[in-house]
């Protein structure tokens, strides 16, 4: 699976507008009512990483969690990434 | 609750050698055999976590996972952060 270009990334993120490229990753923080929520999201994040054995940086911050994904196989962001990303979109 | 002072600090870290300060923060990172193995333990910690209603940073590196403790309300690091790294440590 190849890294895909500045533009295709571009292009890509059109489909998943709350994330944002930063430092070479694909990063959106999502925030929730309290830590629980938060915790409910990532362990459903969770499942759908091991699923397709693709596992974002999970950063969590009490009722913030900051996830980033990067496909370091490709040295970059891949269809992957934003495959995940819009997967964990559709959990909130 | 107040900040412990340096020297406090220092006598604490004793009873749990595995975390460092840095950054003002106790901070410690455990490795698991697999990212599933990391999240029963986020998971651990969560539980902990919302009975002292006190929570660290989480930071989930597929296997490994990276926790900072420190008490806001405090602007430091008190008894609540070394109960809470001693308790995380009884997890593994």
């Amino acid at each position: 699976m190849p890294a895909l270009s500045a533009a295709e990334i571009t292009t890509h993120q059109t489909k998943v507008p709350a994330w944002k490229v930063e430092n070479g990753e694909l990063v959106r923080t999502f925030q929730f009512q309290d830590f629980l929520a938060a915790m409910r999201f990532v362990n459903g994040v969770a499942v759908l990483a091991e699923e397709v054995a693709h596992h974002p940086d999970i950063d969590i911050r009490y009722n913030r969690v900051r996830l980033g994904l990067v496909t370091h196989d490709a040295g970059g962001i891949t269809t992957k990434d934003f495959e995940l990303a819009a997967a964990a979109d559709n959990l909130i």
